[in-house]
Formats: structure tokens, C-alpha cells, sequence
């Protein structure tokens, strides 16, 4: 597959759909095409699902089943979407992938899910394909989620749900993305998400620059 | 756990759904609570999935995508329903179970999906958890189909896909089952359905009656 697979990890308002919004613009500019999508809910099959996890009365649903819905909607994004776009020559900017199960399932909820388990539907689901290059946009829960909630008109009520956690919460889960990055340092770039918008970017694009020779 | 947990597994037109209500009616009569279910779709959560599964554009879907959204729609019917009700000592009743999985996605789709594959989904999302018995309806495939076209004008267009299946499909879903029924030969009990259907309600209650002490 000559396309490249990027993705873009954080916590709350960490910048992620911004960054990918300049980056995808920034690799137009070198001819490259380029597709944006996210998980969950990056196919239309996919939305659907995202509505029961996103929007849905999650609270009733146990840790693996929505790990298993989860898991469903990264198999139909990679099946429908992204491989065939990497086929196509086309670069596939996503934002959240497989790293943020591990964040969420296994750091922030406190090892709700094993690491065993996570790896074994990873393997069922993905096998041994991965990203090319991820980014991990780290911030201060207390500076992304007031970020976050100044956007907060923009999302529904049911949205909201992660923002809401406590605080605790996201600081385990951006310690997870820390400890994600330290064990994957060849595929993970850990980038401060605390700068302005353009010094991120062009941190983002002097990496992509580096990384993939362009 | 003190209540018993069956299931029903078979073909099309075997009469599953049938001799659950009679069982049921029959249980009923023992002064047991009783609770009829099916899979997928047993709970509002799995109706939704099911909607997806049965119904949706499942052609565009691959197999591992589908046995994830299966296993999701079976962790939360245990979850939700079947492991509730058989803790408040309801006696709980399924139409089709994982052997269905097996059957279909190994034996019918000629091994779509491996063995192992299937144990291992089976392994996070069920555990060491397995029904107290399971009827297997066993039908020539010719007949089941007849039946099951009979009330088809109660079925939507796209449920009627599972039926519209070449003959060769259904025959080698048959072998599944007896193949099942073979490997699990405590658990199993093939009953042959081309019967009447009070004369097949008999052998089940014979059976319940025996393995259960009633």
C-alpha cells in the first residue's frame, strides 16, 4: 500500500481535528491526495455504530461488549475506507485509532480491559497492520478541558459524556498516551499541544517533512 | 447461577421458534419462570445491532467485522438479560446461541472464519459460560426452506436473505450442526424435526424432564 497512514492521538481538547485539518491541507499543497476520517463512526456503517457508543446510553453497556463495538467499527473503517484509500495512493489523516482503546480501556478506566485482551482483538481485527506515523498531542486535562468546554455549544448533550469525567480520569489517560508513545517511540511523536495553533502545525509538518522524505 | 439455560439452534423452517413457546408453555407449568430470547437482537441495545446484522447492507460488511457485531450483540444479551434472568432463577430459553456463529460462519460460509478465531471471540465475550442443553432441530435443508418460505410474507425483504441461499449453503450448515452436536455430545441433543410438531414438543419435554429431574 504506497499511501501513508497517519493518526492523531490526545485527550480532550488537545487539537486533534485542527491539526489534521492543516496537515491534510499542508499535503495538498505537495500533490498529494488526502482522506480525513476519524474513529469511531469514519464509514457510514460506522455512524451508526459511533450513535450507540457516542450517543447512546453507553452506562448500560459492560466494558467488553463496547470494546467489541469498537473493534467492530475500527474492522469496517480499516475494510471500507482506509485500506482502500492507502491502495489508491492516497494518505489517510485519522482522527483516534487503536491507540485510544489502550488509553481509555486500559490506563484511564483503570485496566477495565487487560492489556492481553486489547492486544488480542487488535490481532483478530487490524493483525499486523499499523500506522505509519501517530501523533500524540499532549495537554494538561485542566487547560483541554476548558479548551473543550468552550465548544461545548457545538456538542450534544450525550457528547459531552467524556468531558465530563473527572479529572482524575483524563490525567490517567494522558499518562497512558505518554506511556503508549515510550512503548511504540519508532511509530509514536509526543508533541506539546499547550503552543499556538501554527507552532504545533509546523512541528507536525517539519516531522511528516522528515519522516516520509518530502 | 440456579436457573438453566437452552438453547435452540437448526436451520431454516426447523420450528425453533415454535417449540420455544411450547417448552416455555410447558415449563410454565412446573411452576418455573420462564424467559424466551433470541439471538441476535434480545435486548433494545441488540435490536438496534440486529437492525445492522439482518437487516442492513451486511453484504458490504466482511466476516470479521460481522462476528464482532455478532459476539457485541451476544456479550450484551448475557450482560443484560440472560445472565440476570438466570440469577433470579428464570429458566432461560434462546433461539440460536454461539453454536449459530460456529455453524454458519465455519461450517455454512466454508471456514469464512477459523475455528480458532471463533473460540477466541467466544473466550473474551462469553467466558467459561455455556448453555445447560441445546436442541439441535435437525432438517433436510429441501423441507426447512419450504416451510420457511410458507410465512415468508411476515419476514421483510432483507430477512429473507438467510433463506435465499443456494441449497449447498444450507446443507453444509446442516453438517455444521451434527458435526457441533458431535464435539459437544454432553451438551447436545439432535432431534430429528421433520416431525409433527406435537410429537417433536414431546421428545424435548422427555429430554428436559430427564436432564433437568422435573
Amino acid at each position: 500500500m504506497a499511501g501513508k497512514f497517519i493518526t492523531f492521538e490526545g485527550g480532550e481538547g488537545s487539537g486533534k481535528s485542527t491539526q489534521i485539518r492543516l496537515l491534510g491541507d499542508f499535503l495538498q499543497t505537495c500533490n498529494i491526495t488526502v482522506s480525513l476520517t476519524k474513529e469511531p463512526g469514519g464509514t457510514p456503517l460506522g455512524q451508526e455504530l459511533r450513535r450507540i457508543l457516542v450517543e447512546g446510553d453507553i452506562e448500560k453497556m459492560d466494558a467488553k461488549s463496547e470494546a467489541l463495538l469498537f473493534f467492530a467499527d475500527r474492522r469496517i473503517h480499516l475494510t471500507q475506507k482506509v485500506w482502500p484509500s492507502l491502495e489508491q495512493n492516497q494518505w489517510v489523516l485519522s482522527d483516534r485509532f487503536a491507540d485510544s482503546t489502550m488509553a481509555y480501556q486500559y490506563y484511564a478506566y483503570h485496566q477495565r480491559l487487560s492489556k492481553e485482551d486489547i492486544k488480542m482483538l487488535y490481532g483478530f481485527s487490524v493483525g499486523t497492520f499499523a500506522p505509519d506515523l501517530t501523533f500524540i498531542l499532549d495537554i494538561d486535562p485542566k487547560i483541554g478541558l476548558e479548551r473543550s468546554f468552550q465548544k461545548a455549544t457545538t456538542m450534544s448533550v450525550k457528547e459531552l459524556r467524556n468531558e465530563q469525567r473527572e479529572l482524575a480520569f483524563h490525567e490517567n489517560l494522558r499518562k497512558g498516551y505518554l506511556e503508549i508513545a515510550r512503548e511504540n517511540s519508532n511509530r509514536c511523536v509526543v508533541l506539546d499541544a499547550h503552543q499556538t495553533v501554527d507552532s504545533l502545525h509546523e512541528q507536525i509538518v517539519s516531522v511528516v517533512k522528515k519522516r516520509f522524505e518530502l
